[in-house]
């Protein structure tokens, strides 16, 4: 149930920290020695070996992990880490480093799940930073840990969740806590984008929302707590409905 | 009152595509010649020269241009371009692309408004897929000018609007055009995240928006249109403000 990080490189590094933040298990896979001591530094949990070989995937737990981070510099290796690891585990989540144009089909091919090229992103995040740069700032805010006034989360709904069922506005998550639901990823899949007031819930949902982190927290705790759930939806049962 | 890209590789490229979308106004220089097939073959308006030297960045228009990118592969030839540009016109808008660690504070210190470090976002985005995949989902649809049905936009409330002065349920604007305003950065310079219904706009703040991309144009062309706005305004007059 862990993750498994191949290169611990510029963005493998960022990774790691993210993830120790959260926290969320992970190891490393390195091959290169003087790397190692950083490693070592950082007390992560790490293997010293190639990432591309069955044998060094296996000692990494491949088999009962829950995603596979495939970050190493080279294209080649990342596709070769990528076959390998699926060939493994046909169940693991595999994300994926693209560098070079053309190397995303062929990470896809191999079998990763998603693949994020940093120089689109950071081309696209460039123009946007001209084209639109107070959506920028909004941007970075909402996801960028350092910023405590606003963050972006996903909340999911329990299966046995009192909430499911209730709308947006008899749920009383607004009032109650100043967080606002921007999206709703159905169980089903489908992403219903700006849901109005009338929108239901079910279970298995996942909330798209934006708050202060402290409100979102206040949500969280409300959505796994069936008490208080039953204890909310009275209060805000009488509410009418606003019309859209 | 156009914008100078220093550079067409990658980066560049794609944001001189996203520039070409809009449209705005660029032209690129670049040294290398074995790109320069590309930039005619694409018919961008360009530059064969060095854009470390002052001469180059004249003849490209430095001095009535409204902002620079420099997006060359080394991080010193574009502090070295950062540098020169701010010396030849203090008021440009300067933007820059970060390689190593370090050298974001370099380009700053160079002279550039803004510095964009691929590696960083896109070590950020990797962890983000991870930790809050319908997150990134959202963030990458909202952004992505290939998705239609959701889009992050911003709209400047012009210093003659008649919206001016109103709250965001007197704008009539959720009802009107179904787009949800999730940030006004406000005239002053501070960007209020989540506004409650009662937030006040005034003449020269900058709407954050969330909408299909139709219903965010209808509301573009509402803001800027000053008859529309009095009729709306008027229409939605006698509507009680939710309580948060
Ligand atoms: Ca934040
Ligand atoms: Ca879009």
């Amino acid at each position: 149930d862990h993750y498994i990080i191949c290169g611990f490189g510029r963005i493998g590094a960022l990774i790691c920290k993210e993830f120790a933040a959260k926290p969320l298990p992970f190891l490393v896979i390195e091959k290169h020695p003087e790397v190692h001591d950083k490693l070592h530094q950082e007390e992560y949990l790490h293997i010293r070996g190639d990432a591309t070989e069955d044998e060094t995937l296996l000692r990494a737990g491949i088999k009962r992990a829950k995603g596979l981070i495939s970050v190493v510099t080279s294209d080649t290796e990342n596709v070769y880490i990528t076959l390998t690891a699926r060939g493994l585990n046909p169940d693991l989540f595999i994300l994926a480093r693209s560098g070079e144009e053309g190397s995303e089909i062929k990470l896809k091919r191999a079998g990763a799940n998603k693949v994020v090229s940093p120089y689109v992103i950071g081309g696209s995040r460039m123009a946007q930073a001209i084209l639109r740069p107070n959506v920028v700032d909004f941007i970075e805010i909402a996801t960028g840990r350092e910023h405590l006034e606003l963050q972006m989360e996903e909340i999911l709904i329990p299966a046995d969740s009192s909430f499911a069922g209730e709308n947006l506005v008899s749920s009383g998550f607004r009032k109650e806590t100043g967080v606002i639901i921007i999206g709703i990823k159905k169980a089903v899949g489908k992403m219903v984008f700006n849901p109005n007031p009338h929108a239901k819930m079910e279970a298995n949902d996942t909330l798209i929302v934006l708050g202060e982190p402290a409100a979102i927290q206040k949500l969280e705790q409300l959505i796994s707590c069936s008490n208080s759930a039953a204890a909310i939806i009275q209060k805000h049962k009488g509410e009418p409905t606003p019309h859209e």
